[in-house]
């Protein structure tokens, strides 16, 4: 029996899959040759989650990977009508992000609390800033995302003194559904995007929602760029309707350089700080390699996507969110 | 029996010190009258603990207060010869400062981690920032300062998953000794200063204790300025033998224009950060008024400063330190 053919999507990935040597078939495509290679795969790696090669290439009639793997924690730029109906299988990173999305949340939570920014720009311009800070403990978080990097992002804001409510699609145990959302928005001195981008959670960051929060709120993107409605955030920002705000993805990757949100008043663009801390390929690298032992041997695997829910169900995660302090009444 | 006359040195303090209407006779001084109305003053308050003005005020003859009260955390700026010989209690706003000044460290680990400041950078010059950041967890600080302010911020940094080894005077229980610290900062992701100024503690933090550090460290004052020398620490950077530092006070306040300190490379300057936020005017305020109670009363005063040592022992806290991952051995 020939080796497996691994198909590797966009750029060369981390050294740990030489450990599939002898064992696998590696071949390379890009864009542009993935539609042809396709049909001669039996897994494909996607390695960059914010392309749309794998869309665009999988229509049609014709062969297909058995198994698609993506080194990322959404697939919302994988699913297209074809795959969704196929028997093929997609899985994700879940597991490698979780923790440095909520380091970055945790900081910026922070940075806005001491106002970093402003202190930034008024040290570049030599002058002493003088603005207090707030405090952070004791103060009121909504989370919006009850999947494992919402959950991880609870659990370490609640570490620094934060009470945080946690929003899911519905309401179980500590987790609110999203019919309170509005209500816990309206009262959150933070909040925090965590979610999958689904038919229903597309744009459901606009301006009627902007138009809810505290003057005093801040705005944290740590989910799918298309959740939020990028315009509508600029002119909330503009119009003071909330203090600040971040986001780490955008429409356009990078901005074009005459995009408003450059200089938008409370702004603060993280490109991708979100996941990419230093050694994310290795780990990336290593869990694919654990799959791939499993996925040779005809196990299960983990980390598979719902392609109907259109993310990783977590009826299957371990029920280990931090004690929450703003719980469901 | 007349009020007790309360002389409040520098700005309106909180609106708090209502309380004590009919009870004592307020007056005010700045730095100019202070040495004429000591001698009439029973309780001195002390509201801008950055002023040298009381040590400048107080040497010579004649009758003082019996309390000073200091709005801050630390006494070095009140502390002469003639004020430690005497029989007056000084005591200072612990309990105020612990909190905020720990969020702000924690916050500038983060931000040091995810490389804000270059990004805020990047975002002011409208291009992509690239660079990966580095995940906190798992990291290694030490805290040189075993007081409540160090105890709060390795609390804290404990909280994120950081290895934190505190550092105090003696080696007792879950705290080193200051004889480890060259040993535990040669090895350290982050060196947090967060030590009273003392004779032994006065400029620690020199071109010899830079020379030890890892490249890739950060070091951020948390302490006393006199602690660090600044000049070292500009000097070290510029060579690169630590990666980042942040300043929250400085030698002169604000440093002139023309100070390398502005443009220093990985420097952070965020004056007075550290423990002003929003509030804390009001509960130095309450606490006051509280220890004024106790003080009217003839009952003991609780932060009382060792004057010989210069500040307030910290053999009567709680020994409620967060479990210390790196004990000392």
């Amino acid at each position: 029996m020939p080796d497996p053919v691994l198909l590797v999507l966009d750029a060369e990935p981390s050294p740990r899959l030489g450990r599939l040597t002898g064992r696998v078939e590696v071949r390379y495509a890009d864009a542009s040759s993935l539609a042809g290679l396709l049909p001669a795969a039996d897994v494909l790696l996607v390695w960059d989650g914010v392309s749309d090669a794998v869309r665009e290439a999988w229509p049609g009639p014709g062969a297909r990977p058995r198994w698609v793997h993506t080194a990322s924690a959404g697939v919302d730029r994988l699913l297209c009508p074809e795959l969704v109906a196929s028997d093929t299988v997609l899985t994700t990173a879940r597991g490698v992000f979780e923790r440095p999305v909520a380091e970055y949340v945790a900081g910026l939570v922070l940075a806005f609390a001491t106002d970093l920014p402003g202190t930034l720009e008024s040290q570049r311009q030599r002058r002493r800033h003088d603005r207090e800070g707030q405090g952070v403990a004791g103060s009121r978080a909504v989370v919006v995302g009850a999947g494992p990097i919402g959950r991880e992002i609870t659990r370490l804001l609640h570490g620094l003194g934060v009470t945080v409510a946690l929003v899911g699609r519905t309401a179980r145990r500590t987790i609110h559904g999203v019919a309170d959302l509005d209500r816990l928005a309206a009262r959150a001195d933070w909040v925090i995007a965590a979610v999958p981008l689904t038919d229903s959670t597309r744009g459901m960051f606009d301006t009627r929602f902007f138009g809810l929060l505290q003057p005093s709120a801040r705005f944290i993107g740590a989910g799918r760029v298309a959740t939020v409605v990028e315009a509508d955030l600029v002119d909330a920002l503009n119009r003071r309707w909330l203090a600040g705000a971040a986001l780490s993805t955008f429409q356009d990757e990078p901005p074009d350089t005459g995009s408003p949100l450059w200089d938008t008043p409370g702004l603060v663009l993280t490109p991708h700080l979100g996941g990419d801390t230093v050694g994310w390929r290795d780990r990336l690298g290593e869990r694919f390699v654990a799959m791939f032992e499993r996925w040779s041997r005809g196990q299960p695997l983990p980390n598979v996507v719902d392609k109907a829910l259109g993310y990783v169900p977590s009826s299957d995660l371990a029920e280990d969110t931090a004690p929450n302090t703003d719980s469901p009444s």
